[in-house]
């Protein structure tokens, strides 16, 4: 990715009417304002700080802004636009709150991630014709010319592809190299086996089978799922309580749902966890109070303080340290929940992924009563199948159902089926044994890079998954104390990696997020090298 | 369907506690309330007559109470359970509301339909091990023991496979004749030009394909949905404001969230219109105020008395009456949408379905600015593979992307690049024009069928579509002035219709909305049949 290289004042905004791909471009000449083509007779009453960081989101979006730029000072946009200071600080804080940019002290306000580019409508494309031109549609995440419902405009853009896949659609920058967590590898996809089992498949259907379904799921899957569960994950359950759901993003939003209509504000949140779980939270209007992680797992003692009726957390590998939930503590999680009535949402993103011996049973298996648990097949097989399980305690099965049948009447019923087969054929199991194979020399490879070309680094979380988390030794730490800043500095050198301040709600020491799944021994090794260079 | 034959006391409800499929059974020497295993001290503190209500739908759902049986006297089932009487009644006027009974005069209240069965798990299912036997976990609606979510005890069981999708994942009983409206000829799927372009798809796809996609949908189904509607429904809309979606209902969850957002809390239906539809509405917690239709369509002078800033219309054929709206009315509207700010959603639900010329034009094809307009496969290829989408006025796509991405961060991808596959290469129209010709014979033996069989009815919106709407003659009428009575009579001999008075807000006269297109000639004929001699 490159840097904008211009000037020093806060005019160095590089401006790009011809659409390209956010290149470096001259200094502008003109106001430095003038890349947002802003109106401000354009924004809604009473929301100007919403409107401006959205028209900035929608610059970065569209290459005006590109990663690396500096936005203009704060009293010198204002004055531009005619608005008050306050607004413009307002929504350079938006955007620093959501990881678009970020303060560099006198290096001012800086971009440091865009959402995945898209390519350009294309010229001769027939549908177009006749419709407006939308030179302000090009940003996902946001397309529109005016002003979300209420709360939208200050969810964060940046997704956290990881601990669960909440959010994961949007990406920061593309990158050379892209050490993120929370990808499988991608390129192992059996994309053979899966066409085999969509051929048996088709040819065993019924004409009813391409009606609407049950919005459970199929009961061919659920049955898979049950199986898969027990053998795999120590679970004991009915197929019949297995909910088929687009995700764990959407295991989320049922139950959101559900716990809004018991009245439940809060949802207890393991600190750190990923951000985007607390984001996807946050949009469902439930606070996230954080709870402590130590080496045994999440404080349940620190949870009970909160006084949350709920708390949503990894057991098997907690995002992003890897730590493990210890007996003791799953004694103390069972009688907090049994003896407060409290709701455990089990998030079960990778505990498949285990380099040294079978992964611990899942929580949901000890306390069906007090668990929602949650999986999927994103880590498994591809984030794109858009597969998921919900497990609910089962005086909730019914309300999560509901929410289901009202969300889109049930998954799809060719991908669960297809996915059926693989999970009962052994497929499945074969495509894991595989995957582990892969990224086990990954892993190893990431650890031996980072102990050759980082050594300030400790590694975290090792045994299994799909990603390491590093912290530094003091030395380092107090060289290297904004982890934002070097993941910034990073990708201007083509390496994308995810700073641990992303995934804390309280102070933290600087750290990284590494995913190393997804990429090849190689990159792998040269990503690291890079952060090696920048921590120095 | 078998039929209760019970004894004429209120004691005639069949216990069948082998699990059977809802036979006939021998009266019940038990008490009256023994299918239901009732302990009121299971239920909820206030929710009395929810929870009962919960108990005896699950105990049809179960085939406990198979269709055609009797529910007991209030008074007997109240003393019974020791609750007062008002509670049953409150129970029963809910499972009539919602389909499940129909009060009979003398007859008493009877059950007239049942959520589609599913099968018993296995016995020797190994994901049955170790958990809890469910023997209450048999619904597919509503399996949990525990009230849901407030509101949603009062929400139908009934899908109305039709205008929409929504809903239609719960059916009714199952039939041997089922001509319920909304779908295609499944039959027809092409199993082989699916499989053959998921080939194609799987051999180009780059291994980030199988990553996190875009939440508005892959860019390949958005270009080909967009000339699709060019083509198709004269709809000129840049790709890029193609929202890509798991069905009609989930775009209309979608909008509901918006428009709440937006503090909006009424969206104006047409009347009748479809009764899922009004479900799916009530349940995102909007208001329905009714407007009439007649034969020029929606009446947009009753639309301006109500008020509301919203309105959901099918403007190529209104469902059920099979209604196109001229012109005129469509002037008129767009005076309503452009004077009042008004939100015109177009569930443009079969529209392509025409026999006579092609479609009218979309609403949206002229009042892009106005209309959120939607559309699905499920009646162009099939309700299971739950791909839509939603074009929305662009000051209003940014907000729905974000809340698409919230539900499901994006539909599956594989799915998304078969279908702009088929779409691109001609495979859906060649499917199309396939399925015109088989939907046309069928609709022409219904009607033949219809003017020997039935003759005392007339028939509503013959030239496009998968149904029928009938209305009767004034002595047919009056011989038949209950439809649901006819409807639950007609699936007593094994033959499924709708009543046309699920579909109406306000009075009306009796009618049936009758589907030919899944049906074959044959069972068509011979359904009808079994109307007419119902009718008499």
């Amino acid at each position: 990715m490159n840097r904008s290289n211009g000037s020093p004042s806060g005019r160095s905004i590089t401006r790009d009417g011809s659409g390209g791909s956010g290149g470096t471009g001259a200094p502008a000449p003109a106001a430095a304002s003038d890349f947002l083509q802003l109106n401000t007779a354009d924004a809604p009453r009473g929301g100007l700080a919403d409107w401006l960081a959205r028209q900035i989101r929608r610059a970065v979006a569209r290459g005006l802004l590109p990663v690396g730029s500096r936005l203009p000072a704060t009293r010198v946009l204002a004055a531009e636009l005619g608005v008050s200071r306050g607004v413009v600080t307002e929504a350079y804080r938006r955007l620093t709150e959501d990881g678009h940019v970020a303060g560099r002290g006198r290096g001012g306000t800086v971009v440091v991630a865009a959402p995945l580019g898209r390519p350009a409508p294309e010229a001769g494309d027939s549908s177009r014709a006749g419709s407006e031109p939308g030179p302000l549609s090009g940003e996902p995440g946001r397309a529109g010319g005016e002003p979300g419902p209420a709360g939208a405009a200050d969810r964060g853009l940046f997704a956290d592809p990881d601990a669960t896949d909440v959010f994961d659609a949007l990406r920061a920058a593309p990158a050379r190299i892209d050490l993120s967590p929370g990808l499988p590898d991608l390129a192992a996809f059996p994309r053979a086996a899966w066409l085999r089992a969509e051929r048996a498949v088709l040819a065993a259907l019924a004409p009813s089978d391409f009606g609407y379904g049950d919005p459970r799921g199929t009961p061919a899957l659920r049955r898979a799922v049950g199986r898969w569960l027990a053998r795999n994950r120590g679970i004991a359950v009915d197929p019949e309580d297995v909910l088929i759901v687009a995700g764990t993003a959407q295991a989320l939003g049922l139950l959101a749902i559900l716990l809004r209509a018991e009245g439940i504000t809060e949802v207890a949140l393991e600190d750190p966890s990923s951000l985007g779980l607390r984001q996807h939270l946050h949009n469902a209007g439930l606070a996230t109070p954080p709870v402590p992680v130590d080496a045994h797992g999440v404080r349940v003692d620190a949870l009970r303080a909160t006084g949350a009726p709920a708390v949503l957390l990894t057991p098997a590998r907690q995002f992003p340290t890897g730590v493990v939930l210890d007996g003791a503590r799953r004694r103390a999680l069972a009688d907090w929940a049994t003896r407060e009535g409290g709701l455990v949402i089990e998030d079960d993103y990778d505990a498949e992924h285990r380099y040294d011996r079978p992964p611990v049973p899942a929580l949901r298996s000890t306390l069906p009563d007090h668990v929602a648990y949650a999986g999927s097949v994103s880590k498994l097989l591809a984030p794109a199948l858009r597969v998921g399980w919900l497990l609910a305690p089962r005086r909730h099965h019914g309300a999560l159902v509901d929410a289901k049948r009202f969300a889109d009447l049930g998954n799809a019923a060719l991908p669960q089926l297809v996915l059926a087969h693989l999970m009962e054929s052994g497929g499945l199991e074969r495509h894991l044994r595989f995957l582990r194979r892969r990224h086990r020399v990954r892993r190893d490879t990431m650890i031996e890079a980072i102990r050759t070309r980082l050594p300030g680094a400790v590694v975290h979380g090792a045994a299994a998954g799909l990603h390491l988390m590093v912290t530094f030794d003091a030395a380092t730490a107090a060289r290297t104390p904004d982890d934002t800043a070097l993941a910034t500095a990073a990708l201007e050198r083509g390496v994308k990696v995810q700073p641990l301040s992303w995934h804390t709600q309280r102070p933290h020491g600087p750290g990284l997020v590494l995913g190393y799944a997804a990429s090849t021994p190689t990159d792998i090794a040269e990503g690291v090298g890079v952060l090696g260079e920048l921590v120095g």
